[in-house]
């Protein structure tokens, strides 16, 4: 199968590492609309500019869309579909109706597939609430993330003005998770479920206080949860904060005519980007099966029948 | 929805009462091989003789099999997919191909859907597996049961010389599961993932020594695990070990490339064929649709989209 990876970033990086790995793909090109002189210079496969990328249209089967989800995957995944089929980790769920009928538009006109929201949250996550709430029709369903770090509201503690650098980690509260795990239901607050912990390198001379305040009082991001904020020098926070190690869980607990059911699934990853890219490939494989099979416009996870992710009946039928 | 089931043991019991209080589902009969005398006394529904249900052929959407795995359902699944689309439970993995070619036949030549092995394993285990296994395809994947207790051992204690009635728990070991857990690999031996506990009354005069030695020494039930062996009386055997509790872990662990992913899905329910019967009501509304749509023959859980699951797009997005 012949892939071409677009966005050279922490999953594009990914990808065409993890791609070189397996033997279903052969990555025909990767495609970066940065200067190449700011690329890394490491890439066993050539480096193209994104804007030559359509001229690809007949030597590639599956583009991996890997670049970012707040500007640019709403805007190349659509033009993609013109011509390729492609899979995105699309992941800013207010705006998913609207990405997907977005990318339905061209997807539907080319006769290409393009599956959208592919990665562990949304996608695998996705996938276990789907079955979960299916077979637990009158139960709730919890999300917990981290530990690990939130790239959201890391950038919102750079804007401060003072900050030089800053990280921010997502904490699940135990407790919380382990009433879910015992089978209440409780209607959690918003703070209840997690806390953030941030570690924040200071400009010279700047009021750590008045920072602390700043973040512990952001709307929406840090106001409605219990925050820790650290001051560190530079040097501890390149040392000790430059990981990429992410987890998380969905719960579903369900307490129906005297019975009580509890479905978990949980997920831990040393890279958050490395574990996005090897999922986005797998279902670039389904993908282009179901592309050849007559399938065209803009599916999710939740269209794919898990057989689709194996290319033979034996492996599937092993793990019955 | 119209549904029959077939089968009035534990799971056909619970399916029958979860469809009630399911407004999907239209419970048009419940359909028995015993005499009905031996039945109780207290369904909503009409019970007829299994040997009657070909006549319910033009009133029924799906029939739900919730008899044996053993003896009926590689009998009775093929046979009733002439007429109707068919859901069951099977969960002989040694015996899966076999069914699955017996039912196809059947299934292909009525151009009835016939879905076998659908339950939490197999079934939702397998979906675990499945996706595990394709997103992590380097890594090792390992299945936990219990604790709960197990039919066939419980079965095989009972069937020795001087035992009244007994009852075998499935224990995993935490070791073993929290090795997993952190990221290891290892080949357990078949006895290093669950040890064994037996509850048993014995008639008067019986030897416990004996009891003990059969038990420990039999080959694949007991003889590699680590077994312990209780007498208890018959009136604590009823109050403490009438239990339907079940539980069980899929965990699937990667080191590649220098990293490492570990994904795991677990389920614990107070009872065992009450959750059954859920899955397999709700995949009969995915086997409808289907049927609806063109599809026949014998399929697995694998076979079919999550999307299946659910009767409207938008309740679907919402799990995005």
């Amino acid at each position: 199968m012949k892939i071409a990876i677009a966005g050279l970033g922490n999953i594009g990086i990914a990808a065409q590492k993890a791609a070189e790995s397996m033997p279903e793909f052969e990555v025909k090109g990767l495609f970066s609309r940065r200067e190449s002189f700011m690329l890394p210079d490491k890439f066993k496969s050539k480096v193209y500019s994104f804007s030559e990328i359509a001229q690809f249209k007949d030597e590639v089967d599956v583009v991996i869309n890997c670049m970012g989800s707040a500007f640019d995957l709403p805007v190349t995944t659509p033009y993609l579909a013109k011509y390729f089929n492609v899979v995105d980790s699309f992941d800013n769920h207010s705006r998913f109706k609207e990405h997907i009928v977005k990318t339905e538009h061209y997807a539907s006109q080319s006769g290409k597939l393009a599956l959208v929201g592919c990665g562990w949250d949304p996608g695998l996550f996705s996938l276990a609430r789907a079955v979960f709430a299916s077979c637990m029709p009158k139960g709730s369903t919890y999300t917990f993330w981290g530990e690990g770090i939130s790239q959201g509201h890391s950038n919102a503690v750079k804007n401060i003005e003072g900050v030089i650098d800053a990280v921010e980690y997502t904490v699940p509260i135990k407790e919380a998770m382990e009433k879910v795990r015992a089978g209440d239901t409780p209607d959690f607050e918003i703070g209840q479920m997690h806390k953030r912990v941030c570690y924040v390198v200071l400009e010279a001379g700047t009021d750590p206080e008045r920072i602390k305040n700043e973040i512990v009082s952001m709307p929406a991001y840090f106001a409605p949860y219990d925050t820790e904020v650290n001051f560190i020098d530079y040097e501890t926070f390149l040392c000790d904060h430059s990981t990429h190690k992410h987890e998380g869980t969905v719960i579903r607990s369900e307490k129906a005519d005297g019975e009580s059911f509890v479905g978990e699934f949980s997920l831990k990853m040393t890279s958050n980007p490395s574990f996005t890219a090897q999922i986005l490939l797998r279902y670039a494989l389904a993908v282009y099966k179901m592309n050849k099979e007559g399938k065209s416009g803009c599916i999710t996870v939740f269209d794919i029948a898990p057989s689709k992710l194996f290319s033979k009946t034996s492996d599937e039928l092993s793990l019955i």
